[in-house]
């Protein structure tokens, strides 16, 4: 017998999912390829990146359990997905609570840094994070995000002004190249400290 | 046939679980009665509450996954807990992921607050959260919370020192009255518009 697996596609950029109460055609997906960016917006427009979803990982989880969702979901790059049942088998319900386990454990490093760190260092720990994921790629041996200024502050929870002045000053101390959408990791031994550590003033 | 159910207790201020790579003996927890706190601490010995966990949750998840913990479990009064198997059940299963996607939601909101909001309106936010735990209790009508200013300094993510000023703030402002290591919450309609709103200054 063949299983034939339903898959949906989304452009980058397109929304997935919207917050508010799941409706019946609402679903809770896995993601096959791509990434998606769970994140709110405030009402003047300004986003916050709550969790990264990489193939692999689930969202719309809320769905299954009739709870208020309180993000968005969004296609960071070109995403293929694959929605659940509406009532998952217990292997796919064991894959689904190990993985909102360690949603659960990256939240509350978000968490601690938000709480504890400097932007500098919340940027270097953002930075990291990106180049795991499906937006960042090799060039010349060297780590290459794609990413904007304002997506850079939804993921380390500031502004985009304040975010530019921080990518200059990473770039001007040799740890990062930043061009036009995009920002090449030069020194990630650097970054991994700069991410551990709390920073200075605080 | 009659079915046993395993039961622990813990005082008020015992930890339950320590941060690591999760040994042969730890186990996953249901909360039956009490009220268990998450928390980092840092070098100096500051704690930043993550989670609360009220009776019918669970924690200590990451030990059925061989995931490491990031966190001290500490019960926060005293509790009584069910040790969950190491192979769950498909309905435990499912009532595990059904707290952990709840847990996560809570997560983002603090991620919010955190990054978008001023301590006063954090602190509201918190306060109303202590209210309906195990910590809270009704005096004359009203609710009293039991928390110290390190406890109210974890549940924010600050200082002592900024938090004694805050609580003063919103007593002098009538919201709330503050003794010795309990706080009374006087005007719940005002705490939850400050809680809903960012602040000013920011």
């Amino acid at each position: 017998m063949t299983q034939v697996r339903e898959t949906v596609s989304f452009k980058a950029g397109d929304v997935i999912l919207y917050p508010g109460v799941p409706g019946p055609r609402d679903r809770a997906y896995r993601v096959l390829e791509g990434l998606v960016r769970l994140e709110a917006v405030d009402e003047e427009g300004n986003a916050l990146t709550l969790r990264l979803v990489r193939p692999g990982g689930f969202f719309g989880e809320e769905a299954l359990f009739g709870q208020e969702r309180i993000y968005f979901a969004e296609a960071a790059t070109d995403v293929r997905l694959e929605p659940l049942p509406e009532n998952p088998d217990p292997e796919l319900l064991k894959d689904l609570a190990q993985h909102l386990s360690q949603g659960l454990a990256e939240a509350y490093r978000r968490i601690e840094r938000l709480a504890t760190q400097r932007l500098k260092n919340r940027m270097a720990a953002a930075l990291l994070e990106l180049s795991e994921t499906p937006l960042a790629h090799e060039e010349e041996g060297k780590v290459v995000l794609k990413a904007t200024h304002d997506e850079l502050a939804a993921a380390v929870g500031s502004v985009r002004e304040t975010v530019t002045k921080v990518i200059g000053e990473l770039a001007r101390e040799g740890y990062i190249r930043s061009g036009y959408g995009k920002i090449q990791l030069l020194d990630l031994k650097g970054l991994k400290e700069l991410a551990e550590s709390r920073g200075q003033g605080r």
